[in-house]
């Protein structure tokens, strides 16, 4: 029987947060798409856990951080099981696909192949996969032989083999049938730390490991011990450290160092005589005189600090890498999960409109300018944290080996700051237009410029249009109301994870006679059929499909009105549902909910506003004068396929009068 | 074949939200219950809409509230379909139930007995009832002939005819076999205006139709109406009124006045002559002269207006109506399906504990004490108001047969103010103790006083530990900081719907000698094998089951300790989990969400505090001195049935020493 064979536009490789926030983007996108983990099990419990301020708006994107907020254990950054995360996100695929993307559990990618000469054509599907269908005993995790009852995360942890899964892949290899040939325009691998799809490529992971070994347990503890549920880190004298991660429910996450076990002349850690005994046995010593018992046990597992990024993030633009695949770091920053996550937030878009052919190609070039350096911040951030949480404090000031408690505390307080991630900032690039280039990123593999390069004085004056929006970072949010129905939203909402760019019209005082012609100006050129926003549109498709024009005005909500004072543009009629009143918004004062004061805090003059273009996944693209139409449409013209304007009448908003039924 | 009998606990007639809420709280207290109602299908679109904080609140303490607030358009009142409540509903009661209450759809009650020798005995089964099982056929609303494809309400309006009803029983009762004999300890009968529960008590309501018809849409308009997306209200010279409730999506419903249908000489109005073409031709001449259009509908109905309350809520404490079987009203003021909720929020808990052999049968009579006088407020709000609206305009001020639009305004202002639901006060019974009696709410019918009488002068004294929080009232909230992890929570998130009543000790400045003190008397009294809190708690089960104990204390947060400052009593000792942390609270700054003042909110000393006894439904039922235990003991005795205390150990926090696994 022949092997069957099938295209597929994106496949993606692994179905931990990384993968299944790529496979959400592909889900909110409508792209055909498919997801396959080797394992047949999902996390229930344990892995990773904290969830930083911007995991919890890009989950509100995707329509979901209610959830996540209202089940977690809130700290300063709020903490969850993975297991949960992976839950939402399932869910989360299966509506917005409509059920047709699902996650393909014990299919392991057996050969991976580019045709070189085709990798420049759009139209191609460049990636050759060979996939095989593990049977349920193949593809279900070994548990460590001695852990009685408690699940133990061992197998994904770095104190396993390669050979493990090489023999894995012989096993399958040993069974007849069961495997397919996939030809795929994308290939996205979040397969871990020890990624099939990195070592398929041949690519390395620069970096070092170290000889600290940690346990990890999450258990439901009883203790003397007065800061159970507070978020702390203990420093003995003699025992090493531990650190105290209080989750949801009754379950305390401990971090433990565990003195006892050291790596071996190959460097690595010898993972049979790590027991659940023997991590709490350390616990118990570095807590004392505080004692500390438990009953219940939910999870647990030992990792050895390694430190390693990434040299190459992709291959000829066809195969990514996500996630531990690219980065590997200790989990006590509480920030791998994260970061992994917003890798694939930062690539999932860029791959789903190149692969729709609304993008070009060449916008994938930023996925490694700009989260390689985000993955070095990381990798340096917890390269100083980790040698100061597993170093022994210092006796007297004289001691210089020892760890200060001094630069311990600070240590720790910076940590929570770089934690938010909400710092990154973007370099230059076809689709964020600031002074300079991707070098000034830290980041010397590829250069990119912005498409219409600009200097640094006059990149001042534009950024001085919008001074709180700065370019390169998320869209900060404030409340503002709806203009038709004075309902508030937080600016940030209604920025949906759904692959459109926005143009964002601060149209600034509409009341004035001289502003409002400097936005009827904008508005024509924004209408005709010329422009970028017709010409990305497809035929007889809806004016706001590929970009979305929302504006934010700076007159007394009262004394306008939509149909009146805002040309129809901005509002687009359907002829089926009348005008859109989701459109416009304005910065007044609420009812209920106070006043979010946006223009002020967005740094934007009240009479005479400025432009925003905000990237589908809310990162600040551009800023100009209403005047500046043409540096706009450069923008669009410099990231995306501009086909031919529809026919007029088409795609709504011609004419104001009330149609007839 | 004989008839199968059983018995149930509680037996819900109707699956409407007042049933449904009913069934939320069988399900919360773990009550062996069944929910019936004669029709087969759920509700998808349409019917009530409106959702007051009140309700909100008492989502919250279900655990959905978040659910209905991301849905629903936000206005001062949030406006959601009821179709998607009765789902939050469902899909609550099913997780708390684990699976045991299901809605048995078509099942249709024939018969209702009460044998009145076992209506005082706890341990009878007093009410017997005969259901019969429909087939589909029978159980499907008829849908009106001419209504094309688009859903309408009519089956439930009060349009109909009680003898489509009869017709309905005779049909089912024609076939043969499909029924069954139960019996019930307690009936609630929730199954709307035309009740059947309501009329085989052979019940009435009090009040009278009037000559008012309106007709309900939901629409998506095509209009040039520059409110749409406002609640408004539009009051023509000549062609009567119309009101305006955006909802979710692009909906919006329209109440629209129907002056071309009148009453006959019954007082009843044709609902043949109903259709949408008629009602959205009325909207149109009352909207001129802008125009309004539609091409999707997606529910309507037509109703009367008519104002009736029930004037017994009860049959001998076994049968209860509650919801529209007991007042009917208009639908605009958006209040019935909340004041309908509210009912059975009111009478779930009290039978749930009742039927748990937890609380005293005569707390039963505080349901009609407390609601009939709700409902009457209800009604005589709903009838000034549905006056004004169908009234016509003045002319001018001389003209005094009509609503001069100054009337016309306020009276719609004073509504969203009633529309809250938070100005609710209980009066004195077994379960509030204040000054006077049930007749000082307006209710004749049962006179009810607390069981420790109370002078008018002792309450203001007893009041003023605690001024915002008036006995009788639902416990506001505001924000406090968990003693043990420095979370913020809003007091009311920890009052939960599970049936439990709360002991909230306001501690004061706990760190003061004298104050100290004055707790650890408290303690001492709470934590005797004698009195109430053990003598309520069944063997075995952990010592918070029935009353749970919340402490909020005034010092600062890091200066105190948990297991240090407070007795175990205020945190109870698990021997598998160990200390409770989730039961001590404190007044102080939170590090990222602000400073609640709750002890300033609360009207509360910081120094000497006070104790406050709050409901399973969350209202203020008792305040006293910390010295005042005997009060404490006496309100408890009152209310519920303290058996024996279970032996020394048994249920927890004795000895602080920490136990050896």
């Amino acid at each position: 029987m022949a092997t069957p064979e099938s295209n597929i536009d994106v496949l993606i490789i692994g179905a931990g947060p990384a993968g299944l926030m790529a496979a959400a983007w592909m889900a909110h996108c409508g792209v055909n798409a498919r997801i396959v983990d080797k394992r047949n099990t999902k996390i229930f419990c344990g892995q990773a856990d904290g969830l930083q301020c911007r995991s919890l708006e890009i989950f509100d994107s995707l329509g979901f951080a209610d959830r996540a907020w209202k089940e977690a254990n809130h700290m300063i950054e709020i903490v969850l099981q993975q297991g949960r995360i992976e839950r939402f996100f399932l869910e989360n695929i299966k509506k917005h696909s409509k059920d047709a993307i699902k996650v393909e559990r014990g299919v392991l990618p057996e050969s991976l192949e580019i045709d070189l000469s085709k990798v420049d054509d759009d139209a191609a599907y460049p990636v050759t996969i060979k996939l095989r269908t593990l049977n349920e005993e193949e593809s279900t995790p070994p548990q460590a032989a001695n852990a009685s009852k408690i699940p133990d995360g061992l197998f994904r942890s770095n104190l396993i083999r390669d050979d493990d899964e090489a023999d894995l892949i012989k096993k399958a290899q040993d069974r007849a049938g069961a495997s397919e040939i996939v030809h795929a325009k994308y290939v996205i691998g979040c397969d871990g730390a020890r990624s099939w799809t990195r070592r398929a490529l041949g690519f390395e992971l620069d970096g070092e490991a170290t000889d600290f070994i940690w346990g990890v347990m999450d258990i439901i503890p009883i203790t003397d011990f007065p800061d159970i549920r507070m978020r702390c880190a203990i420093h003995s004298a003699e025992n090493g450290s531990l650190m105290v991660i209080p989750r949801e429910n009754k379950l305390v996450r401990l971090y433990i160092q565990l003195k006892e076990v050291a790596p071996d002349a190959s460097g690595r850690a010898d993972r049979s005589k790590i027991t659940p005994e023997l991590i709490f046995g350390a616990a118990q010593k570095i807590l004392n005189p505080y004692k500390i018992e438990y009953e219940y046990c939910d999870w647990w597992t030992a990792y050895q600090i390694g430190q390693r990024v990434g040299t190459e993030y992709d291959a000829h633009g066809r195969v990514f890498l996500a996630g531990d695949a690219v980065h590997t770091h200790s989990p006590k920053a509480g920030q791998g999960m994260n970061v992994s996550m917003q890798d694939t937030y930062n690539l999932g878009w860029k791959v789903a409109l190149a692969a729709k052919g609304i993008a070009k190609r060449d916008i994938l070039n930023t996925y490694q300018s700009e989260r390689r350096r985000v993955a070095q911040d990381l990798i340096e951030f917890d390269h100083r944290f980790s040698r100061l949480f597993s170093g022994r404090p210092a006796k007297d000031v004289l001691d210089e080996e020892g760890v200060s408690m001094e630069v311990f505390k600070d240590a720790f307080l910076k940590g929570n700051l770089f934690a938010s991630g909400l710092s990154v900032d973007y370099g230059a690039s076809n689709l964020v237009v600031k002074a300079g280039d991707s070098l000034k990123q830290g980041d010397g593999s590829k250069v990119l410029k912005s498409v219409a390069s600009i200097s640094e004085e006059d990149f001042k004056k534009k950024q001085a249009l919008a001074s709180g929006l700065p370019v390169g970072m998320r869209f900060n949010s404030f409340k503002v109301l709806n203009q038709a129905c004075a309902r508030p939203w937080h600016f940030q909402e209604i920025l949906k994870a759904d692959g459109r760019f926005r143009v964002v019209l601060f149209a600034g005082n509409i009341l004035d006679a001289s502003q409002k012609a400097r936005v009827d100006n904008f508005c024509v050129a924004l209408d005709a059929p010329d422009n970028f926003l017709r010409k990305v549109t497809p035929a007889k498709a809806p004016i706001d499909s590929v970009i979305e024009v929302l504006t934010i005005h700076s007159a007394k909500r009262t004394d306008t009105e939509l149909l009146r004072d805002f040309p129809d543009i901005l509002h687009p009629f359907d002829s089926h549902t009348g005008w859109d009143y989701n459109k416009v918004y304005v910065d007044d004062e609420s009812y209920h909910e106070g006043f979010g004061d946006a223009y002020k805090n967005y740094g934007v003059n009240k009479q005479r506003g400025c432009v925003v273009v905000v990237r589908p996944d809310q990162y600040v693209a551009w800023i100009g004068e209403l005047e500046d139409f043409d540096d706009l449409q450069k923008y669009f013209e410099g990231c995306l396929l501009l086909g031919q304007p529809a026919p007029n009448g088409v795609n709504g908003t011609n004419g104001t009068s009330l149609p007839v039924r």
